[in-house]
């Protein structure tokens, strides 16, 4: 298949490039190098030392004799993206080119706007072009579980039926994003949704847990493919920050209690997932959506599991819960559906001891050149 | 109270004006004129012959007595309608400042993007300009019944209770809105929730059936103070377009079957339910929603009103059926509920024969001034 990954230089868009060209699938990349502009403004960055991206194309070039056609475009740029469509034909999009952080939308009213509006131009332009260019291609379009925020009832993935007052329809799902950020998936999603219903196009809502996990089998391939591991406040994933402090013997910092509980997979069943939304695409007219998680944990399991871990590499590790810089439950009911992808033959790599062992261990050939104070929670949502 | 009208030199923000200033409120006008540098684009405008805001202003001040601060300024510019917010401390924010056309919203891609951009960033300003300067301030602000779309259950207001698996919850009542425009308003719902969630900021949300109606008791005090009427294919209502291709002898266009039902109410009803609803305001951290119309009707019972009524006035009257350019259900259950406001006291004025007779002939005294063109339907779904 033609395959178009939006945002693949990102952490997810990269990994997820090399799979489909692993697999015999042609590949297109897109991106802005936003995020490495993002870090670069706010003297951040990656842990892990990332390779520009064309030294990234030759070492894949070097490793499997193919070639990665590459755009240095911003999807908020319609004349760029449709003309790439236009040029690539793609039979799917893969759209992860969003500006990913909770935090950085809830930094001020600027950042709010900025990501708002990023996001759900970026994604209009996509849908006009499909319109345009590419009416039976399939978007694939990366949500997060983060849309829904912690209801008291099952989570189901995108839709549910309702009875109410005798009477029955099927309805989105109710979602209560819980920042600006979050709500520009929501305004993504409906966005979409309405484009399916009034043009026809297909496609894929995949509401994404949180990723952990770095290496991939192709980004393993050569030292020049490393994949990018954020761990500040805001690019960062609380996992991420609590193996980065773990390695570096401060303390790992739990926001609150740690209670609220959230949907996790690895980055490798990342790859499973999107590989089985785009071979089994979404009819003409179809809005489908899938919860692309595996499991459950709280924060506190996943900081308790961290130390662990640690104690049993014969390290010591401590835990600290700071003040909550964020509005959400820490005490909520958390049962969110995940049968979508599974029915479709998704087999799941757990978060075992092992594993994070593993990671753990990744993690530490690169934590001395970590910046504590990155990792300090600076931005609240009051 | 102190009243801060945005949008104030439109079809409802400027009865609005008057309506609370005739009440003895404190009231500042905020406008951008976005709505007449439109029309000019376009090459329409209202039927009625609207004033300059100045003109407007001075009639005011020789009716009543009364000063009717003005601020020109776009909500999108944070510095100046913040600027505003913090001088005039008002105790309600009333929100009409917003691009409020679905055709205008479907023309094209630009046309999409400006009508999101500008809707949803206006509401994002508002917002944080509260949070800073009003943060025990009222918003107000207008939604439409459109957000909503046509479910196969009663659409409750905003919220509904949802069991589901055995177990229930408060949820947002689903949306499926039926245009960018429609798309960007259920943006502004989202936003709003979320700011009333973690900022406890005030919100009443209005979703508005389509207004009918041009006079109100204020605008009838001088010429100079007439209300504008849209009536061309963007800006205007199906019923004023049957209204002035009645009168000027054409056939009324219904789009489609006219099976659809919507919500309507009278221009007098919108500036009760607004000061019902100022004056009854929201709870800190409250997002309350109301259904804001007062009786359902199928587009074909209007033109089949408007019909009739000429008939009575002694002049024939035919009706065609175009097809739909819109993507929209034409046979479906509708059964939203409006009990918020009836249970504050809202005393419906409904569309009665005589009602509509008397609106046609003020209409009458302007239809000869009409474009037939601006009627005709340009603007496609598809």
């Amino acid at each position: 298949m033609r395959i178009l990954v939006l945002g693949a230089d990102g952490y997810l868009g990269w990994p997820t490039a090399l799979h489909f060209s692993a697999r015999q699938h042609t590949v297109a990349l897109v991106d802005s190098f936003l995020r490495r502009d993002l870090h670069k403004q706010r003297g951040t960055g990656s842990l892990t030392p990332i390779a520009t991206m064309p030294e990234r194309i030759s070492a894949w070039r070097e490793v499997t004799g193919t070639e990665l056609p590459f755009y240095e475009l911003d999807i908020t740029d319609y004349a760029a993206i449709s003309a790439v469509i236009a040029e690539f034909r793609p039979d799917a999009i893969i759209d992860y080119a969003e500006i990913p952080s909770a935090p950085y939308s809830m930094i001020d009213r600027e950042h709010s706007i900025v990501t708002q509006r990023n996001n759900v131009e970026g994604t209009l332009n996509l849908l006009w072009a499909m319109r345009e260019f590419a009416p039976d291609a399939h978007l694939v379009k990366l949500g997060t579980m983060g849309e829904y925020g912690t209801p008291n009832i099952d989570i189901e993935e995108g839709w549910i039926d309702i009875t109410h007052n005798g009477r029955t329809d099927r309805m989105p799902f109710p979602k209560q994003p819980g920042s600006f950020y979050h709500l520009s998936k929501v305004h993504d999603s409906d966005n979409i949704a309405f484009t399916t219903r009034i043009w026809g196009l297909r496609a894929t809502d995949l509401n994404q847990g949180v990723v952990h996990g770095i290496e991939t089998p192709e980004t393993a391939l050569h030292d020049t493919l490393v994949n990018r591991f954020d761990y500040d406040e805001i690019f960062g994933t609380a996992l991420n920050r609590f193996c980065v402090q773990a390695l570096t013997g401060n303390r790992i910092t739990v926001y609150g209690s740690g209670n609220q509980r959230r949907g996790f997979l690895n980055i490798r069943d990342t790859l499973q997932c999107v590989e089985l939304a785009v071979t089994n695409p979404a009819a003409r007219g179809e809005f489908r959506v899938f919860n692309q998680f595996t499991e459950v944990f709280s924060i506190r399991e996943l900081a308790d599991t961290v130390a662990r871990c640690m104690r049993s590499m014969g390290r010591d590790c401590e835990i600290a819960h700071l003040d909550n810089p964020r509005v959400e439950s820490e005490d909520h009911y958390y049962n969110p559906s995940n049968k979508g992808l599974l029915d479709l033959g998704l087999k799941p790599v757990y978060l075992s001891d092992d594993l994070l062992a593993s990671a753990l261990s990744v993690v530490s050939r690169f934590a001395g050149s970590s910046d504590a104070r990155a990792m300090e929670p600076a931005t609240t949502w009051r």
